[in-house]
């Protein structure tokens, strides 16, 4: 299967020869190579406003009363993540997973509660309230984040454009965000684990937006420094280094194994280059697909399938070729953007080509 | 000094008798007695609606700049409190702390950070984005939460509202809360820690929502099983458990004995009866007002102020005497409320009566 | 049936006529209730030497290749409690639990090791090594902690001693402890948690070594109060607060499930009178003998029972009163003892005889 | 300042023309750049028996009666590191830091209570106890570890060892272990962090026994995949994957700061290929020389002095690099070692020779 005619102009990492790790990718080599995971963008492009939304629906059905095994794992706590300390607790996700700018989180979990109220009566009536899960990135470099530009209806939009194929870079949530002092922005990968008893999947999506220009590393190519020897930045590079990565998994796990494995996509991210600054925050949301966790009481106990702990190691590979591989697609997919104040951030792609750099 | 004629008629715990502990109270016993720290409601009560906001204000000057030491502890993460993650990270809380229902968060959330960027231009400009502080307890039984009654107006006049003298009870965010299956909501109180070198206060606001009327204890006393037999209940008791716990200080404290403090409010909780159930979230925040951190990067560092680790223990008694205190004062003070569907709660102070109760 | 005559001459709390919270005891009150489990003492007593081990025995098989479900909490962290990192990773417990004083936690270590290793020829030689669980109270006022009394022969003796019935007070390692400033040491006692698919049996064993008498209160009955004002006490109370919390069950819990149990101990605590001191650690180790983790990879993978999240309330209460109610039975089987320097802590069950008080 | 004749035969991975990352090093490169912290070792090395002991003195004082500030952090918790509880609660460090095999725990554990009980007759007699901490990896592959061949003599020989230069390699606790399926053990190098303030040093000493071959990468040279390739590897690689960190810093910290900084360690960490493997622990302990907390409490409250956040990106960065050149350290200055059963493991710098490659 290949991308739809939709993204075929749009050239990722191994298409410049550059292949990350051992292991198999997935079919489209993106999150939604999870069965039942979609993801959909709404982009806000014009002047001052350079921001967006990314929606990640975990399954299709419903979510609420089918909650799914999660767990998140902070990689930088400067940040304004929502709905993590339930997800601690309770183990479970039971909303779709909405990105955006930090100073639209409080609209977009209004749009995730409108959303998930519209699709539950029960929920604040005969049952409990709702979880809604928002990560964010700070755009306000090319976007005026100020103005506060996102939309109820936007994420509801986003929500609706939920599918297999999805666009990466500049596009979504992603449409403001720098990575390694470039245009970073959505990027995506995936996985296959094979164990004994069958082949799984990993998918990462992240939301990129960290790193200075001199650390970028490229499969061990150093081609950060060569770039920045060629662009002579004379201005102080300052990282506000944050990132939203969002794993996706078909393997059965407990939450703690979850957690185990989220963590492990630090790997990825370091050998990019990040040195996880100070600046924005670095977390990891995740979720498996392989257990159903019921809303309502049941009668009996409930059976969970879970690996054994010795196959975890296929699932930790995974995870950090993933999240390094998304990262790079964020990067070497993303357009030029122009936004607030007339500042600008240029496109990998195009600085190669100026260049005359290979990766 | 005695509270103002305006709160006159709560009577408080201490009004029936009942002393909890062995620790000094402050002036006002309240939240309000460390210096700086104002409280204020806005109370939204008509036929289904019944629901509400609370602010704390940690300091009367410019917090974004001067942020305080801070700290959360989850007692049961089954909650969507936000801010908790930055809060964890940097060890400083930057903007009032705002208590609103479960599904208001997202609102609370966006009129925190129009009030922070109007009072602070370079927020999302010449500096980085700003980390709202928002808990929630779910008010559905008597509060048709799904409504989303709390708008952003309202939040910004509970900011305005904020003052040192305040009222307990079935006020501001507590408007629909239950505790112990009577009528909760908002209460306060407070103890003077005497160490060497100086009497400081340990203020704590709650807002209650949780327990179980059977398990109800007042100092010694279990009143709540008196009352359930009075009462024959023949509903089946369900507790969705949820409390936020505000804890403020002069003492002047590390972020990690901050935190070890905020750990304590337990005991005044369990003291009270509570088995913390499952339900909904019981969370803890809290400031130490001793030192200010700056917002801008100094060229010297800084110094911190800080107890000895063996003058740690005056501090536990204290907040777990102000949290048992608290806790009863949001019960005594409330009046009794008919909300969604006629469902209603009765008043702790108006069953004594009827039954002939003392406590 | 009814505790051996061994044990017939050991009056708990229930024979005084006091019943803690409202939920049906296990056939013997104890943690060895739980299906499996067995405790075993050794007690060492001679002037200054007053100390000794307790050890829990999960289950009577191969642990180390069927693992039990396992989690960790700590109230206070000033303790030396050992194997807690491995058991938050993997989850798992693969070794007894042996407890003892604070300075001979590296013995006991060593002890639980050899009789690993002894047991296991596979430990660190085909397969990984192993991970020994062992916690700690200070003991110094009674016994000469210094002395480092406790052998490697001792801790076998006490695995060697592991039986269903086992005595509670000043015995194993709990002859030197104080508790609320009398003599504590070993209590236990366990919980009928009635669910639709089955009961269960959730029970503790304390090793109690905190609080101060003022605080003391025994099923709402302020009985410390009481006590300290016959005693006229001049000495300043000092509490070096600690408590080992064991908590052993055969409800079917995830690893998140049962910390979330673990947590909840500390309204037992609470409700004793605990504030929690700076002091020494006050942990809680648990398990859960539902499911048998095997230590060698599988070929499929794993199913786990575990219950309904909103089955948790009887597992919450449960733990509450029976951590309660191993404190009380902790003090009220103990017997005075004489020890350090002519250190010397009364008996309650003494003291209430000698002032003529009841519980 | 050149390192001592003694180690001058040590080729460190500068030697072979390898620069690690921006920053400037210490003058030794190394942990005991740090001002008033010393490491030594005792090697056991015969036949079946290749393990030992590595002790970092973190101050030359007394350590228990001026604490300093002190974190840990867990990457991964398949380990059996002691004392990092008290070290969570109080923020502070008391002993020296042991490291050795994983199944001599208990008995460093002993040796370092007999070291403090020695110089601090105070602890368990007027005064409380002491925590110990000791880290291990797991050396079996090389080392009969069932042997538990380290004595408490060997820890006291290794404290007496102490000193600011120090081998690196198959020494101390290195001695049996591995590193990317080569002989790995102790490494260590440093950098200087420059603030307005004043010039810091942040020192990283590191027990490497992780990694899988294929995965070295030494400045982004992936010169494991061309050894493998050479080598013709045809057993399966498995990697156990634990690794001590240990992180000395004079920068004014506080333990959260101090926290942050030991998280960062894993960027370099994965520079080098890690993938973080199930396998054994990956702990990080750390303290800060710049504070002194004193044991006895104090009639004034404490001031502590902390960088601004704002400069922790200098320190982040540190981190990374010294853990980076650490752990090539390790691998370059580490002999061949044959050991338990004759396994063996070649040493980095004679396959470099052997197979004509260059770093």
């Amino acid at each position: 299967m290949i991308r739809s005619e939709l993204l075929h102009n749009q050239k990722r990492i191994r298409d410049y020869g550059v292949e990350i790790g051992y292991i198999k990718t997935g079919k489209l080599n993106a999150i939604t190579d999870v069965t039942g995971v979609t993801v959909g963008h709404v982009t806000l492009s014009n002047g001052n406003m350079q921001t967006g939304v990314t929606a990640i629906l975990p399954h299709a059905g419903d979510l609420f009363h089918n909650k799914l095994i999660a767990s998140s794992h902070v990689i930088n706590g400067f940040g304004k993540t929502m709905g993590t300390i339930q997800l601690a607790e309770l183990g479970t996700l039971e909303t779709p997973i909405v990105l955006t700018n930090t100073l639209n989180v409080g609209t977009a979990a209004n749009a995730v509660i409108d959303y998930m109220l519209e699709k539950n009566p029960d929920i604040g009536s005969t049952t409990g309230t709702v979880n809604p899960v928002v990560g964010e990135c700070n755009d306000m470099f090319l976007n005026d984040v100020r103005g506060r530009f996102v939309q109820e209806q936007h994420v509801r939009q986003a929500l609706e454009n939920c599918a297999v194929e999805f666009e990466e870079g500049a596009v979504g949530a992603g449409r403001g965000m720098l990575c390694y002092s470039l245009k970073g922005g959505i990027g995506s990968a995936s996985r296959i684990v094979k164990l004994e008893h069958r082949d799984y999947t990993m998918g990462v999506l992240v939301l990129s937006n960290f790193g200075m220009l001199s650390d970028l590393t490229v499969s061990s190519n150093p081609i950060g420094k060569a770039l920045k020897e060629k662009m002579l930045h004379s201005h102080k590079e300052e990282d506000k280094g944050s990132v939203m990565i969002i794993v996706a998994t078909d393997l059965p796990l407990s939450e703690r194994q979850l957690n185990r494995i989220l963590k492990r996509s630090v790997t990825g991210l370091s050998r990019t280059g990040s040195i996880i600054t100070n600046g924005s925050g670095e977390i990891v949301l995740g979720f498996s697909t392989a257990n159903k966790i019921p809303h309502a009481k049941t009668q009996q106990y409930l059976t969970i399938d879970t690996i054994h702990e010795e196959d975890m190691d296929e699932a930790f590979r995974a995870v950090g070729e993933a999240t390094e591989e998304a990262v790079l697609n964020s990067l070497i997919t993303a357009e030029a953007v122009i936004g607030r104040n007339g500042n600008e951030r240029p496109a990998l792609k195009e600085l190669l080509e100026k260049f005359n750099l290979t990766l």
